[in-house]
């Protein structure tokens, strides 16, 4: 028997990272090591514990991206009893934009004496809010101007992108901004610390730096009119060397090699962000699937040969998930949060006495109850805007909405209507991309909501009328880190030629495929249209009393 | 010293009656004794434990309420130390429409062998609701003949109301229905029982029997063309001799007053229905304070010389609640059960620990903490039609809503939206007054949740923009009928000639009042712009989702 082909998956995430090492031939998960970052999210003082930084700061530090490297690497390796020479690509998935300003020669400046006690010389993680006030002048001057990129973003910059964090350390630390030699994602410098070299990834840079394959990036005259001092800032302070995901960014130098335990010369795959890793692991790689990654909130993603423009989605990217497609991306805001927020805050003491008595929890009690109940037994309905309204709206300012309660209401009334409302809103985001022409005929799932909850996946189902096949991986974006890494390979380097191939041997699903019901499809269909109803006369300006009310909190708290 | 003057209250209530003994001169309760009934309400069989009942059926043993005068009143007399010769007068309050079948000499059909076996013999108490099916029958052909009574009861007659239960009677068993000599109201009963002869109720004729001091019953026409049987069930099975309140009905008979353990000819007063009874007894006998019976729903009473079409208003009767007036009534369907039903299904087990430890309840805990919150904090709103509305939309059909929630929502952010909410409600009502040229300047409250819930008072004043007095009495039903006892003696018997003096000296206020904030006020007048607003979107037909939930709701339990 021939000795084993492996790919590495390094994933990393916001609170750690990890590594997996995957059975090229037939996808086996053979070894996975995860490593807490030592310093965790920096949001309250750096590490020298004296600078203090501003609300809505959330940093990282890269050595401890690195000490992933050092240490999961070998430590997979070593469980699975592999030769380091047996591994033939890497692929690296990482949150994003989370972003650090470098020297010429790539070294973070938050590494060198001179800028460590200066917050902005340091990586801003994705969850840094704090560039707000430069996200609302993108917003406002690409509007006016009518920029074509704001529609591929739904109508709207996010304050976690790139040219929003890049102008907060112009505008708050002009020295650091002008030591930067570049601000570089996460993703690439860790690709850039493998092989040398850097690759930038089309998927950070189409989903989070404004960057589109036809139409570039930004012009330096928008730039300019936002502040003179951005006129250049693509071409100054940015990579414009864009690669394809699925390609190779180079090869693994000897001092890659020697910092994870491997061997020079292995294929290193360009970046990807991490939710977008999922879509091949859950063998996702043509048109026509969605892939909903489900946890606190709910991640869309979506191959289509063709280009749109859909309502309120998060982004459209060319490349920007697999090569040869457009990579569509929506999501709704609030998913778990809200039935984590319901069990926390609204449910009796009662159901906690049964679920402690049935040695199990909340979630499950609630589940069995809930599923007891039939579509339209509740008499309730619900708009899931609990952390406002993301795609298709793209409005933070909407709050939820519970309408039906009657004094026969039980929790498990509310559970259930909670499950069908947030269903609704990835119906109405599937209608959004339909009307547009994008093709959806099956869904897909992963994350923690799919493992853990049956009955919410029979309601989306039986909501949306498609059928839901559930990933295989309890890790599927480093699984999708994995799978690329293979494809860098290429089949010459004992890997594969394309993300097709490798998702038909290194990619599965579940047994189980929920399929709906036509009974329950029919009566949620009428549901669907009161909340659609519902959903337009508070989401599209008729009846403003959800923003107003946040404004009113706003001032008396 | 002169020995003291008494007068008598009987209340009789839903689950038991009670004799108060009351110092004439000061309002003083002197003692009380409460007897629960034997039978309690009759609503799976009948006392023979064989017959069984159809559902919605809820019936009384006028035994019991006759065990009620043989005990209690003794016993208040004995607790006192009074003698029998100290009594002046005697007034009843009763549930309505509670209504029985009685043969020519009054007994009831119930206490003959020959028809205790057969329901429709007994007694039907106020919320015995199987009648619906005669009062949609009612209503719509009231509709289609423009009848004008419908618009003294807001458009709508109740299931709960005299001729819907007698029509019953005559529809499902119709030889008890020729039995009966007449139908005659509980208290109208009691009030036969004490003084030998029949005194319609003004108060229960109007506000249950359809009958207006202007214009009398709905005329034989109507009744002919609903069923040619009750053209003229007026005139063949109720009397027709109504007296006004606070006249006098008769004086004890010897039979009467063995019974009781009084002496004969002592004032009885004609009967008043139990919340009706507390306007007096919160010192209100003119015009323009209007008073909240607040328990598990509000039913809202006020006195005008002005006759006036109240949209959605309970009803309208001339001398309904103290002669010489238009007593207005009107209600809402769920206040303090509304509060039961959040406490009981949707608060977490963390309050109730907290409430524990404490040694308080939920309510108490979660007014607390609701307390420390400033209108407009909470980010929320809500439409209190948790039991569909009564007034002023008169829709059983309307459920709750809740709007604006969000992951930071705590359950005594919620917990004071639902009291803003009925408050809310209630402002409403007020407004239907004044619009209609009805005075109100002050508010007046009793019943249970005044007693206990301090921060609801105070919303309700902030919200109103009114000063709330609460009734002293914490029994303002048994009270207000021993005032009228009182009045039916008159001065020359000992007692008052009109419930102004009555009320001047036996009714009381307690030394809390509550007043508006004018910084609250200011905050709840925008924010019941917005309630309106959702009031009128979802209660007058813009949307009609929930009925259409209630519906479906309905087909698939």
């Amino acid at each position: 028997m021939a000795e084993k082909r492996y790919a590495l998956g390094i994933d990393f995430g916001t609170e750690s990272g990890r590594a997996l090492l995957v059975d090229i031939d037939t996808g086996e998960e053979v070894a996975t090591s995860v490593l807490p970052y030592a310093h965790g999210v920096l949001d309250e003082y750096l590490p020298d514990g004296k600078t203090k930084l501003d609300p809505d700061f959330a940093l990282q530090d890269p050595a401890d991206w690195l000490e992933v490297l050092r240490t999961t690497i070998p430590d997979v390796l070593n469980q699975a009893g592999a030769k380091a020479e047996q591994v033939v690509g890497i692929g690296v998935d990482f949150t994003s934009c989370t972003i650090l300003p470098v020297d010429a020669r790539g070294e973070p400046l938050s590494f060198q004496e001179k800028w460590r006690s200066r917050p902005h010389a340091w990586c801003k993680l994705w969850k840094h809010h704090a560039a707000q006030p430069e996200a609302d002048k993108i917003n406002e001057l690409a509007r006016k101007r009518g920029e074509s990129f704001l529609a591929r973003y739904g109508g709207k910059i996010s304050s976690e992108w790139a040219i929003p964090k890049v102008w907060q350390v112009l505008n708050e630390d002009e020295e650091v901004f002008h030591a930067a030699d570049r601000f570089i994602e996460g993703g690439d410098w860790i690709v850039f610390e493998l092989c040398g070299k850097e690759a930038r990834s089309s998927c950070m840079a189409g989903y989070k730096g404004m960057w589109a394959r036809d139409e570039g990036f930004p012009s330096p005259e928008f730039l300019k009119e936002l502040d003179p001092r951005l006129e250049n800032v693509i071409q100054e302070k940015f990579s414009t060397d864009i690669k394809p995901l699925g390609s190779k960014a180079g090869e693994l130098t000897p001092e890659g090699a020697a910092l994870c335990g491997l061997v020079p010369g292995i294929a290193v795959a360009v970046a990807i962000i991490d939710a977008h890793a999922a879509v091949p692991a859950a063998t996702i790689t043509e048109a026509g699937k969605m892939l909903m990654v489900m946890g606190t909130s709910t991640c869309h993603m979506l191959l289509s040969k063709e280009k749109a423009i859909v309502p309120g989605m998060a982004g459209v990217v060319e490349d920007g998930i697999l090569p040869g497609f457009f990579g569509y991306e929506a999501g709704q805001a609030a998913t778990g949060d809200i039935f984590a927020w319901f069990t926390d805050n609204c449910v009796p003491a009662s159901c906690e006495k049964e679920a402690e008595q049935a040695g199990t929890n909340i979630h499950k009690i609630l589940e069995e109850r809930a599923a007891k109940l039939r579509p339209g037994e509740s008499g309730l309905i619900a708009l899931d805007w609990w952390n406002g309204n993301r795609s298709i709206l793209v409005n933070a300012d909407l709050t939820g909405l519970l309408l039906g309660c009657t004094l026969t209401t039980k929790p498990e009334d509310i559970y259930r209507t909670l499950i069908e409302a947030t269903a609704f809103g990835t119906r109405k985001i599937i209608s959004a991309f339909i009307e547009q022409g994008i093709r959806i005929d099956e869904l897909y799932a992963c994350g923690g909501l799919p493992e853990r909850n049956q009955l919410l996946m029979q309601i989306y189902s039986d909501v949306t009328g498609l059928e839901i096949k559930v990933a295989a991986s309890a890790q599927p974006c480093a699984l999708g880190a994995a799978m690329l890494g293979a494809v860098a390979a290429g089949k010459a380097g004992g890997g594969y030629d394309d993300a097709g191939e490798a998702a038909a041997k290194m990619a599965h699903v579940k047994d189980v495929v929920y399929r709906p019901s036509s009974e329950a499809h029919n009566i949620y269909r009428i549901l669907y249209r009161e909340y659609e109803l519902l959903h337009d006369y508070f989401g599209r300006g008729e009846n403003e009393v959800m923003k107003k009310l946040k404004a009113m909190k706003a001032r008396t708290a």
